[in-house]
């Protein structure tokens, strides 16, 4: 394992550097994936493929075809080296030109794929939350959208860090619960499960989608509604998810501990299948 | 003139790219300033650069000294070809690492300064605008900032072409009037000149800031105040303004041609005056 694979193609070639006149760094005009990739197989591909290909329409960003990224992702995996679990991470940028703000009429986009490291996350799936002081904007046109503006994230990310926390709760400044810093949530309120509706703000999550569908199939579905954030503390349960790491639990909220797991355990075996599934779209 | 002078430098070394690790790119973890520069000075720089590092503080970015963005910006300017008007726009971003949104705890920043060109506007200070679609979200953390999120202004960069408009104006989500896509603007009704707060969303111009306070010293000071979107029509005058373009005004709002400009000439030549002082700051 002491040989050195690619970790980032651009464009499809081997290369770790940007424009410095690239849109993506200069206002953050461009969008991303982060995939978990098992045993080189990335099982949620073609649901993270067609979310960018959307986002990029709402955004006038020419895409590329899906057949660049999976050969770029083949190429990348392809060179060994990618057991277990890795993560794939996609940046799509509007590339270089326009005058300033006003974007080129015909962008020729910049495609980025990385390979990370996946990281175990020792605290296991019970995680200490709270609700953030960080509130999210509310923006009708970028909301459900994995663009690349995401000082919010970061600036929740960094009161995690202050408060001690493992994930936090995102409300907009409405009051409204979001989502958490990097994940969608789900709430249990006695036998019904609540996701907050993501028009004004928030990611829409592709494992949050997968659950959706797999729930509403399986004759369980999952209501979508505004959820005050004076609602959270009557929640029996509170379930964090994102495609990385699958389905989690809020174990502590401040001082109160959440018993309850139920729910729990039947969201996370969904989202374990999806790691043991065929992937959806040919890989190799 | 047909030298090839230095375009960027990166940490004081010419450089043309970033590395695709960059939380500028990630994120938009950083922030930027535009500066007009006058026969290789910059009158507004010590301007731009506390404001620049006080938007550090607030993301807690590690910024670099002033005197290193003075000596990269004289290596830049002092290779000659700087006659005239130029642009030069620093970028400051939070550098790589860290886990995901978490930030690193002690950041090596990416440092840019580039030189752009200046184009004269061919349509002059009179411009075509209108109230937007698009809505700025709501932020107080990240209100005030010219950090670089700025899909916002991207998106409403878009809605300029397509109603082929010049400026526009950009109300928050609760219809209170913020700025202009790449301007402040300066309300006049009767003998009162407003602009509207920037407590929760909009970039706190460098421009803004100096005519408030040349205002002010002059006697006829600017009100700072909440400005309903049903307002804007009433207003008399309507000024656009930024550190790079001066003073502009709004000659026609719709079909609503706006005669009066008075305030404009007094603020016009009080921001053309900024050009003929002496630096705030030595720069050569």
């Amino acid at each position: 394992m002491t040989t050195t694979h690619i970790k980032t193609l651009i464009n499809g070639e081997p290369r770790n550097v940007v424009d410095v006149t690239d849109r993506g760094l200069a206002y953050g005009d461009g969008v991303f994936e982060t995939m978990l990739c098992v045993d080189a197989r990335v099982p949620l591909l073609s649901r993270h493929l067609t979310r960018l290909e959307a986002s990029c329409n709402t955004l006038g960003i020419g895409a590329p075809d899906t057949d660049q990224w999976v050969n770029d992702i083949d190429k990348l995996l392809g060179q060994g080296g990618a057991g277990g679990r890795t993560i794939v991470k996609l940046i799509l940028t509007r590339g270089s030109g326009g005058t300033g703000y006003v974007p080129p009429s015909n962008n020729v986009a910049t495609r980025v794929v990385q390979r990370l490291d996946f990281k175990e996350n020792s605290s296991g799936d019970d995680l200490h939350c709270e609700v953030l002081k960080m509130q999210l904007g509310s923006n009708r046109q970028l909301a459900g959208i994995k663009h690349l503006n995401r000082l919010e994230q970061v600036l929740a990310a960094r009161e995690l860090s202050e408060r001690n926390l493992q994930e936090g709760l995102l409300c907009n400044h409405h009051g409204f619960l979001i989502e958490a810093v990097s994940s969608n949530v789900f709430l249990v309120f006695g036998d019904k499960v609540v996701t907050p509706k993501l028009d004004t703000a928030g990611v829409r999550g592709v494992m949050r989608d997968y659950l959706i569908e797999k729930n509403l199939n399986a004759g369980s579905p999952i209501e979508k509604d505004y959820v005050f954030s004076s609602a959270i503390a009557q929640a029996d349960e509170i379930l964090l998810c994102n495609s990385v790491r699958g389905v989690r639990r809020v174990g502590r909220l401040g001082d109160r501990v959440l018993e309850q797991r139920s729910v729990y355990e039947r969201l996370h075996k969904m989202a374990q299948n999806v790691y043991n599934e065929k992937p959806g779209i040919k890989r190799a």
